[in-house]
Order: C-alpha cells, then structure tokens, then sequence
C-alpha cells in the first residue's frame, strides 16, 4: 500500500529510516515562483533537532537539508522539489537485540505482521526520523503561507499533568518545552526530572492557531478542513488524539453556549463574538483563528522494566537500551505545526475553483 | 473542489441536499458476489430516522432505500452500485426568512463566503441528511466486514455532563439514547428534558468498537488506520475531537504506564495485557480491539433567542423555527459506525498487497 | 476496484447498466454560479441517442435526463450534482440465451473472469448505454468551457475506408454520419449499405478539435495534457487508438519537417507556422487548436454467423439477435466530445495553482 | 500542480532535472519481501544510457542508480524505495544562448508560458533524461511481474519507413536500433545515417508485447486496462499516438473480420482463434498476448536551421547545438517496457479486490 503521500495539489511523498542512508521528500505540486533557499527548510528542521536540551535525546544528529531539484536561481519551478538529509552514523550499532523483541508502545510487532519482517534498526520507518520529511515540506509551505498573509504556530500547552494557565507567545521559545507560560515551564521541568529519574516518560498537549485564515476554505463533506486537519495530525507517531475549537469539551456544553454569536464589526465585516467553533463552521473555515489540539502519548522507550515478547516465543523482561527523549512533545511542536501547515496550502490551493467566478477572472474573460 | 468522495479502494461519493430531489450515495470498487439487498441497507437507515423518541425531531421521513444499480440476482456485480432515497414533502416551506441571515453554529455564513451564494433551505448540503448517503453505504460495508468477522459497535458514552459507569451491550438497545448503561441513560433523559424546557440542547460522545480486526491492517505513515479513523469520524458535520484508545488521558500518563505489555497466550499468540493503544501500534491493528470517541457538539438549531447578522447588513436576534433534535447524538451513533466501517474495510482491501508472498498466492504462482 | 470516477478536480462518477433502473453521474467539484438546465444537457444526450437515421439501431430509448442536485435557483451550488436518466422498459426481454454465451468482441467473457459472474441483460455496465454518464458530465463540462471561450468539435473522419476530403463545420450536422464532408458522407453510405445488406458492421475513426485553448495547460510528466485526453478516450468502449496531432504519421517523418515554427504574429504573440504538435508540447498546451483522432472498431454485434463458445462448455455458431447499430461511430462523435471537454476542464481547473503569483493575485494579497 | 506521481497501489514520483543534482523515483507501495539488489535496477538503466551506439547521443553519462531506502537484507520492507541517480558534470556548459529563445518541437515555451519561466539547462524536467525514474521504477515492477509469470518486451518495429518484416526477438539485441528483424535493422540503420548526413532527425513505432497476463485484469469504465496503457505511453515525452491490437487497422475492417472466435483448447481453456483486440476486450484483459504500439516522433533537436523566436521579442534562425540523438526510438524502447510493466501491475494489485471470495479466502474466513 502507498501510504507516504499527501495532499491533492501540494503534495508530498516522504521516504527513508532512521537508519537507513537518509531521509526525504519529494513535494509535487508546488507553485513557481517561490523564493526558496535550503536555510529556509534548516530553520524548521532546527526546531526538531535532538540534542537541544536536557529534555530531548542527547544523540548527535545535525540533519543538513540539501535541495536536489525543483528550484533554479533561488526559485520554485514549479517541478518536484526534492529534498534529502542523509543520516549520519547509521551503521554505529548492534541492533540485534532488538531484532528479536517487540517494544511495548512500538510498531515492532505491527510491522511483522504486516510485513513479515521489518527493518529494526532504530525503529525503521517507523521512527520519529520519518517526520523530518514532513517538517522539511512544512517549511516550503509556511513560506508559501507567509505570503498569503497567513501564519501557523504551535506550542506546548501541557506536559504531563502540568497545563498552560497563561499565555505569552514570546516565552514559546524562551523555555526548552516551547510553553508560553513561564511558571508552567519550570513546573513541567521538575515534573519531566523526575520522570527521568524513575526511567520514565511523558505525554502531553501541543495546541495549534493558524491566524490570517481567509473565510470559505474547506469543503463540506469528506473533505472538511478539521477532518483534514485531523487526520495530519493524527498521522504523526505518537498523537493519540484531536480536537478542534471546544473539542471534548463542547460535550459537555449546551448550544445556547456553544454557538457563537455573529455581528457586524466597524468596518462591516462578519466576525464572531466567541470561538467555540475553532475557526471551522460546517469543515470550512469563518474567518477567525483556527485552534486545535493534539493529544501526545508518552515515549514508549523507556529504561525501567517491562514485559513483552520475543518473536522466537518467550515471555522476557527489558529494559530498552539507548538515549531516548523523556518527552516527545516539544520536538513534535513543529512537526504538528508543519502538518498544519501542509493542510492548510492544499485546501486554500483547492479553493480556488469554487465559484465559476474565480475561474473566469483567472483566465481573464 | 470534489470532496464528496471517500476511499480508496472501496469508494463511496455522496450527493443531495436536505430539500432537493432526494439524497444518494454511488458505491464504486464494491466487491462482487456480495449478497444485498435493499432490506439491509434500510435497518441502517432506520436507526437515524427521525422521530424515533422524544429526543429526536418528530419530523416525518420515511427514507426509503432504494438500488438503482450494482446488484444482479440478489448479489453485487462489482459495478458501481448506486442507492437513492427520495426526499420528501421538500416543498413544504417557506426559508425565505432563514434565507436572510446566518444561524449561529451553522455552515450558512461558511457556504456563503466560499461559494457567494446557498442552497437555504433547510442546511441544504450541510444538513444532517447528507449522512443518509454515508450511512447507507455504510450497511453495506457492515456486510462485508461480517463475512470477515469483524463487528463495528457503537454507543452514546456520555450526553453533556452524564457520562456511562457500566457497559452492558444488551442495553444500548433498550434506551432511546442508545447508552449501554441504564442508569446513565435515565439520567441523561431528565437532563435532556431539562435543556428542552430550556429551548436548549446538549452535546454527548459517542465511542465505538471495532472487534475482531486482524493484525497489520493500517499503513505507517499518512494512512494510519486511527488518521483515516479520525478524518472519517470529524468529516461528520458536529464532531469536534476525535481520540483513540487512552487518547487525551494519555498526554497525562507515564510510559510505564501507558504501554501496553505483550504476552503470549495459551495458543501462542501475541497479546496485550493492555489495550491503552486502542488497537492500533504506529497506525497498524495490533489485533486488540479498536476503540475511539467522538465529540459532539450540542445541536446549533436552538429556539431560545440568539443574536447573529443579516446578509444584508444588520444585527438581529433570532429564535430558530421548527422542531429540532434536542441533541443529535444518538441518531449519529449509526453515522460515526458507519464512517468506522468505511474506513477499516477501505483499509483491509489496501491491505492485501503488503507482501509479495500474497500476490503470489492470490494469482496462484 | 474503484473504476467509475474519472477527473482530480472537476470529477466524475457514473452508474448504471443498461437494463437496470437507470444510469446516472454525479459531477463532484463543479463550480458554483454556472447556470444549469436540464435543457442543456438534453441537447446532449439527445446527440447519442438511438433511433436518429438509418444507420443507428431503432430502439426507442427516450434518455430524459433529471437534475437531482447541486443545482438551487438556476445555477449550481458547488455541490455534487447528480444526474439520473431512468431506462425504459427495462424488462422487456427474454436474455436467457445470451446469458449462457460469450458474444465475440464484447466483454462477456472478462467480465465473469474478474467478477466470477456478469448481469448479462444486454451487455450490463459494459453496454453502449454507460457512454450516458460521461455525455451528461461532458454537457456541463461544455458550458463552463463556453464561458472560458474554448470550443470542443468533434466529428467523423472516416468510416470503414471512407475518409474525408475536406472540411465543412457546417456539413457536420447535416448528414446523419457526422461527416464534414459531403461527399465522403454519401460514399459512407453506400458502403454501410453494403455492410448492412451482409449482416456485418463498419468502424471509423472521430477527430477532434479544441479551439480556444489557453497556452500553459497540462503537466510535463505524468499528467500531460495529451495522455490524459488519450485515457480519457481510450476508456470508451470500442475506442482502439489514439493520436494527436500528426500522430502515427509522425514516426514516418524528419524532424526538420515535424517541428513547427515558431514566428511572433502581428499583435506580438508567439504563434507556430504548423500544427504538427496537435496543440500540445510536452504536455502542456501551446495555445494551438488541439487536434487528437480516436480510431472505433466495428460494432462486435453482427448477426452474421460466428463462432464462439458456452459458458457451460460447448463450442457453438451463433447470430447475434436484436437491431444493433452497424456502426457506432456517429453516435460515439459526442462521447469522444465529451470525453474531451472533461479532460480540459480537469486540466484547467489544475493549472489555476502552477504560478505563486496567480495564487497571491487570488487571494488579494 | 502535482503531475510526478503515477499509480494507484504501485505508486511512483519522479522528480529531477537534467542539469540539477540528480534524478529519482520514490516507490511507494511496493509490496514487502521482494528480492531487489542495485544491480537489477542498472540493468535497465544500461538500456536507455547515451553512448550505445552511433545513433545515440555520445554524451557520457554513467547513470548509476543508488537505493537509498525500502530495501533492509536484500528484500524490500514495505517502505517507500527511493532510488537517486546523481547528475555527471551538470555545470559543464554555458547554456545562455538556449535560454533566451523557444528550440521548435521542444517545450521551452509552453513552460515559460505556464509558469513563467523555466529552468533552461539542458531541458530541465521535460528532458530525456526525466524517464530514468520511470526506467528505475519500471526495473522493480518488472521484477514482480516476473514472479507472477508475467513477461513484458518491447522493441523497436519501425523506424521512419523503415517497417519489421519478419519477429525474431533473439534479434532485438543484437542491433543497435532493437529491431527484431536483421534485414529491417540494416535497411533503418542506412536511413538514418542519411538523416544525419543532413543533420536531420527520425521518428518511429516501438511494439509491446505482454505475454502470461491472467484474464481479468482491468477495469470496465474509466480505468480499462488499455486506457491507462495509453496514459502511461503518452505521458513519455515525444509520443503522438497509441493503439492497441488492431488500433487503427481496426477502423478500416468490418465486425465480421475484426471479432475474434472464442473456442475451447484441449484443456478446456477459452481461448481466442485471432488477436485483433490486443488482449484486452471491455477494458479487461482476455488472457491472450497484450499487444500495442506508440507512435514517436523525430528528434526536435536538429542541427540544421530552423524559424524560431526569441523571448525578447525577435524572430531568428537557429541551428540546435549539441551532440543529440539522430533518433530516440532505441532509448525509447525500455521507457514503453517500463510504463507498460508499471501499468499492468497496479492493475494487477487493484485487481485482488475484485470478489468477495478473494478477500475472504486472503483473510482465511
């Protein structure tokens, strides 16, 4: 099954595993005309790199983004941009340990029965090096974005049992868990230390705004711009759930609540008194700040004890070996914020064609 | 923008709106050979009528089913098979005063601004009669899922504050909210008969079951089962979250205690001691059972008075007409299985190309 | 296997078989605003239909065709339209014989090899009448087209060994061949005379003209313009070559003859002296009238003698009973028309997003 | 726009320039556990490599393919394949003169008009050198095949006037220009040094045949078999047309001799007397031999002068420089092999779902 491409009109397909010569995409699709540069994607993959602070892995790995096609004097061409991080190190270890079991919490055992066999190498495709492709296409998209006025950032919202109670975009990147509550940030730090300090690991909340939004972006069926949303998201390893404007909580409420009240602001346009709704009415988008949250599991690796099974037949015990993150969470703010990102240019791409109008205009009759 | 069409291999498209000529769905890659007839697909139907208690609009709608095409001597040709219910009485009233303004928590603004004009009466394509068509198609992957053992069950967990305490399959049938446990069932009846003294109405969650699902159904990367699960389930018009297995409880957790533990057992297969996975390891069934929620939203249509805009210009306060579902939970119960359905059919068709040694075996080499 | 939809953006999906309760389209992704009757697709349709002259077979087939949704006060909602023609007397006749064997040149055959069994009423989904999804769809196709200022003519080139001379546009509709030359409509006359005095039939081959083509449509790899019109085409039954422009002749040719050149017209347009390319290079239109043919085979139903063998195991003779068309390529002219205003269409609709400009332009940013 | 993927299950994107860093191909899809080693892919590649003989382009280019990922142990994982062929000596020429005027039968202009402007070196994406992803991918699809029986040759059958008289395909070899017939090879071989004695170009007909197809394979509306053979073939850059069996032969016969017999063999097969259909009847494969031709035109880039205009605006006279091939029709020949191969096994996948029995026997119920 083909499962590694996404997207209609903006559309990439990812390759590679974290063990494998690299990783990539191939983004199709993509207008001419945009400037891009390989800094531009260094910046995105930046914020996902290991090795930034005391809360993610402290593995080595600089993940240089090289563009190998589809841009020609510092400009898309509007052909395939591929792009590759090749891996470092890959050959650096024994893997046959973990050849023979399954990880708790891993796709090991999936993988085997879907496959027969798999690359276990470090997870394989698996892995959370997978994202990489899906961060380094978010970068040409938020780019693209950019010009349309648009913008896509994420952050932490809760760690564990600790959650946000403020919120100051400047402190996002002030703190290694990428919260824009200051207080919260150290709270969640000594919760995460003492976590690590059990051999243990943390789940947690990244929530996403998407501001400048036209109005009439999404479709009303299959195609609604939350489902869509929702299953890029939900297609990052990991997330274990989404929820968009009130979420779970509109479950709980009554309509008289729940619906936002229209009116007509000062220079005549149609705004929104509150936004329960998250910016999505009918799967198309109202005009104000598309909000949702993503619901992350705690990493699976951890160094305590744990039963499971080796594929020869036993029961064991282990303890799985390496440096692994204590918290996905902040690494993954990014890669939630890319598939934002990419879901967001391709329904605004496919939007174009709604009215016969538009159509006309564009072709000048 | 085409976004009435969902799946890959087994694909449905729907089409109507609320007060056209009728609803339909065309089912295209369904199997041949399959028994059907329009008897099955009108017990799926029946359980999202109206008017069935108290809690649901007493609007008259027979929804009568029927093949227009597709089934010869009582079975699936492989063609596509086409299933049309007629609407009834869609001239019956005058919209022209909703035609002016925008209902709070409706699509009307939305559809405006994306298309520059709507379909007004009555939701139009935002109605929830457009779930006839994914309903009615899914009947008929329920029938085919059967003939592989597998069964999606699902249920109202919780109508606004009142959530289940117990799980008793036999009684989700004995209430009018379809709540496997009794007691959360009576209860949440006086608080629905509370929001309607009210003129209000009520959210609720839905969770449903998939049992019996083989290992490796599923795809590693953007078509993860629970991604495909969750876009299916938030295209249906009111869902605001979707979460799998431990879900948003799992960004609280701890590793050890969120991964699940494999063991063998008695036949020598590969179990979980566990099920906070929700049955699906890095987007692929591990053979547990399948089980997500699905937030939904009170209903919009609410006759306490409201303030919104007109099209043309003012503020106004507005009390909607006509007699609504005082919550729409338990006539989506059939809607979020049907949307399931769909979606791990679709996926165990893609399935059986994994391996080479199936293909082989298929084609008899 | 999903085969029945057709198109990315501007998308397609037809039911039916020819003697079940109807045939039908559903037209996903049209753009709202374009004013639609079901007098427009009439016209259409009304060009395949049966019973036209001499040289069509004389059942009596109505092929009414209903709206029954997507459109709302004239013009279409951006919604899926579908479209139903309900068949006639569909019951009429006894095809028990036929059911048992298999018709030489039809796909009786492949039909049981695939699905294990076939709805063997006159041909089932495989029947001449499935052309009337694709003609409806086309007819819709044709009037946005209109307002883009592109026109799409097709006609006869040749039948059996007759082929045009010269080139009337008026002539076409005043022969009962489609033929743009008068002459050669006699001459192809006389030899269906012939054909039909021996209980035998004719093919022929339909060209096709697409004025009015914007420069820049169609993609440079998989999507060109060119194969995607020759998919399209050779997805008519019947329908067994495709070529555009000089074609199969151009093999023969040098390439210092096949190019053409390009010269700066007066009003500072870049122009090509010759059409060798059909209107297309690499894919992508060069703003040239488009030129493609489709060669028809004969009608495979004759009601000479033929060999062929039972289903149950017995070589026999048949003659194929009932009045067929001793050539089907006049009424194939507005299937292959249609087949390419859908094509274009799709094409157009996917080009609006090749530049970051237009994009930006549309977006009023 | 997205035009670089082809493929429904075996699912291929190309990307890459002439004069960029390199070519590629993701496979996505590709079932798990085939054998597959860089050496099976060089083979192909070696096929359509420069420099074969004196009537290819001299050019140096080694092409050597690297698997970068989906291959762990020697089998494929299941995974995405991504396999690169970097680019030799891509700076080495001052390609300012070719980028300010339109080369006649090349695409320079179209790509300008489509999006503004186009990477100029060499060709860019609508190069030759753009079929070493399809070539790399038609390799592994091939290896497939080859498990399942299946075997697809092509070869070249006409070059200019220059037509096969006799099939011996141990020939095909063992001359330059893959002709099956040594006389026809010496005769085209004469022709075409004639053509470039007069620094002039020539086009030709590349045959395939696919022999040890199942019945049954293909689609009966929009994806007949044949249809997206066409597709496939008509998307290789400097095809003009395509037929299967008979093709346009077809539209000259009458149904009488057209039609082809069935009758049982001696093991009780249907079998077919002739093969005018090609192999395929409805759009599904009838178990006979798959036979169709395409259609190439001359090489556009001659060295004699041509008419031509400059983007500044001037109309001039050009002599294409460079060291082209007089004829591309010998590099061609694996490019149709490969789309061909490419075609037939996507079908072949989609296929498995065609019965209900077929998917209850995979699933052991």
């Amino acid at each position: 099954m083909a499962g590694s491409t996404l997207g209609t009109i903006f559309k990439i397909t990812t390759w590679g595993e974290s063990h494998g010569r690299g990783i990539g995409v191939v983004i199709d699709g993509c207008p001419a005309g945009v400037a891009l540069k390989e800094e531009d994607i260094q910046i995105y993959l930046n914020r996902r790199k290991p090795g930034q602070s005391q809360y993610t892995t402290p593995r080595k790995e600089d993940d240089s983004v090289e563009i190998l096609s589809g841009v020609f004097g510092g400009r898309t061409t509007g052909c395939p941009i591929s792009l590759l991080v090749l891996n470092e190190n890959q050959l650096s270890r024994d893997y046959s340990e973990i050849a023979g079991y399954y990880r708790p919490g891993h796709a090991d055992f999936t993988f085997d029965e879907k496959y027969g066999f798999r690359d276990y190498r470090g997870g394989g495709r698996s892995s959370g090096r997978e994202t990489i492709g899906r961060v380094a296409a978010g970068a040409v998209a938020a780019k693209i974005l950019e010009q349309l006025g648009i913008t896509v950032m994420a952050y932490t919202k809760s760690i564990g049992p600790v959650t946000i109670q403020s919120f100051d975009p400047e402190t996002i990147t002030n703190n290694p868990l990428y919260m824009p509550d200051a207080d919260a940030a150290k709270q969640a730090q000594n919760y995460l230390n003492d976590c690590m300090r059990k051999q243990d690991s943390s789940g947690g909340i990244i929530e996403c705004r998407i501001s400048g939004m036209p109005t009439g972006i999404g479709d009303p069926v299959f195609e609604k711009l939350d489902a869509n949303l929702a299953k890029a998201v939900l297609s990052v390893g990991a997330v274990k759930g989404f929820e968009i404007g009130d979420g779970f909580a509109a479950a709980t409420l009554r309509g008289s609540v729940n619906n936002d009240s229209f009116y007509y602001d000062a220079q005549g346009n149609v705004k929104k008194r509150t936004n329960h709704s998250g910016g999505v009415l009918g799967g198309i988008s109202d005009g104000d700040t598309i909000v949702f949250r993503a619901a992350i599991k705690p990493t699976p690796s951890i160094s305590s004890q744990q039963n499971t099974v080796k594929k020869s037949g036993e029961d064991i015990s282990v303890s799985i070996k390496g440096r692994h993150d204590p918290v996905i969470v902040p690494r993954a703010v990014v890669v939630v914020e890319s598939m934002a990102a990419l879901t967001v240019l391709d329904a605004l791409m496919l939007n174009m064609t709604a009215n016969i109008q538009g159509i006309c205009d564009f072709y000048h009759k």
